[in-house]
């Protein structure tokens, strides 16, 4: 079957993850994809439990939002017989977004980035690929996102700082100039982190922390200001 | 008289809430209302008292900012006769505002919304009568914003959140993905509430509280992270 | 030799201030100043030190990002015999910008201000000589900014707020309605400030700070409540 590079599948189900980036990019999407052989057995009446939003989708008879739902460990290979040869990871992890990654690339699948139209990203930024820039991200001059980073709504990333790979950095987080962000971290919503601070790998930066200290890899941080609070054993960062 | 759909009244004359609006509202206003018949006496000099800004308006012998300021608690029926009959209610607190959009809706008067250019609102939002969005606001994919609410500047509400009827949410809040947040709620300025939160009808969220557990009703906590501080025992909502 | 009023001298040199400026004024630059007569001396090595960023322009061999760095503290005069008569002046501390901006007044110097395309001015705001807007700030409606005042990214300063000269607000803090902010205050990176609170000439409010009352002159504040923590001995202001 002849490729048709304007198709994209995003890999991912999840309505906060995959099914919101998919009602705004700029890109056909064809195909959604659980990656794994397992189908994806979610319960409609345990996923919509506490949830007041009256339109949620989930994952139902091997379909997502109207489009095909492929389940494979090996997708990037049933997504090249479909014809499609350009993918989008968006898993809540970001060492299994690296890890998808990975398997993308070696399959020869273009990996795209998805930038929100409300995104500003300042001159001489370096944005990797994999790269989602949710509504009003804002990245700074000079800074630099690694492959496979999620900057969700409102975060601002300032200038100078490197966003490492598999980083996920949740609504309205704040980094100042030159703070550098080690691989698989996670920013949690709205944490302030002062500039020329660095965050080591697979650090866990709790909501509404103020960090003034740098953070060791592997370390929970929350507070005003931040203190350690656990460190994390079973990082695979 | 034959009516005028173009024209809007504002229910509040406050610079910071219908002052405010006035200046950016994309519709042609033609009067302020005060909604009780005792018309507003403010002193100029208490008024002013304690503010830095050079210009500031208040009410004076029946106009505010130029426009006729109609003092009456049965001001639906005097719009009618005036052949207004379009308005929006920007009353401070939420119980008040719900009070006069019913009193409106009994009399037939149609409840317009406020947009500022600036705001941001993503695909599949739901967003209610009488609902204000500041400059700068953004509103997730999926969310639903009911009648009366006001999102105050650079405020975020995350996909599939729902905020209720009469909730005042202040400058800079951020509500993460799937929050719900109850009637009559007020959030402050700042504050961070993490994702899959149920805030309760009437609670009070104090400025820059980072919310972390679900909020009862009628309850005001704050700090990082909130904690009760308080029992609200006069709320209406 | 005449003037040529387009071209405009910034006045600093360090990257996140007159370099992040200059990668974005829609004004052509034409030099660089030091407003020192000995020349800086920066060592590469030193200056990378800590940093992730992989570019950092630095001053070197009487040069800044490929233009002329003056070095002298009578600048204003070596810019008029070059024919430049327009300057803006981004040095880090408040009372450094005000003393610069006096003495390229007493020259006849023009000072201009720097408006990022992203940042939002609400009506009837009243902005000063050489304030500095960044990326996506926010200045309310009658909002009022006074001469050499820095808003970092993503700042806002709600309606009928009033800065006073020569103050420096860092990325993402939030002033709601009616704050005043006294001469050469610094308010750093996420703070919150409600509304119509006084902060004084010279106070510091600290990173992620929530201020909930006045705060006096000198006083640097910190944390959820804000808190005394330190009487600033030398400020100038």
């Amino acid at each position: 079957m002849s490729e048709t590079p304007g198709r994209v599948a995003l890999v991912g189900w999840h309505e906060g993850l995959a099914g919101l980036v998919h009602a705004w990019l700029d890109q056909p999407v064809s195909h959604f994809v659980h990656p794994s052989d397992e189908a994806p057995a979610v319960d409609p009446v345990a996923a919509r439990a506490g949830r007041a939003a009256s339109r949620f989708d989930i994952p139902q008879a091997g379909r997502f939002k109207g489009l095909p739902l492929v389940s494979s460990a090996n997708w990037p290979a049933i997504l090249r017989t479909e014809g499609i040869c350009r993918a989008l990871v968006l898993l809540a992890d970001g060492q299994d977004r690296l890890d998808q990654i990975a398997l993308a690339r070696a399959a020869g699948i273009e990996l795209i980035g998805a930038r929100h139209a409300s995104a500003t990203i300042l001159p001489d930024a370096i944005i990797g690929d994999n790269v989602v820039l949710h509504a009003r991200s804002l990245i700074g001059y000079r800074a630099e996102i690694r492959a496979g980073v999620i900057i969700n709504s409102g975060a601002q990333i300032d200038h100078h700082s490197v966003i490492e790979e598999g980083v996920t950095i949740d609504p309205g987080a704040i980094l100042a100039g030159n703070v550098h962000v080690g691989r698989c971290a996670r920013i949690h919503t709205g944490a302030i982190i002062i500039n020329r601070l660095s965050i080591g790998e697979g650090a866990v930066i709790g909501a509404g922390a103020v960090v003034i200290r740098d953070v060791p890899p592997g370390t929970t941080v929350a507070g005003n200001p931040a203190r350690p609070i656990m460190r994390n054993p079973n990082t695979r960062c």
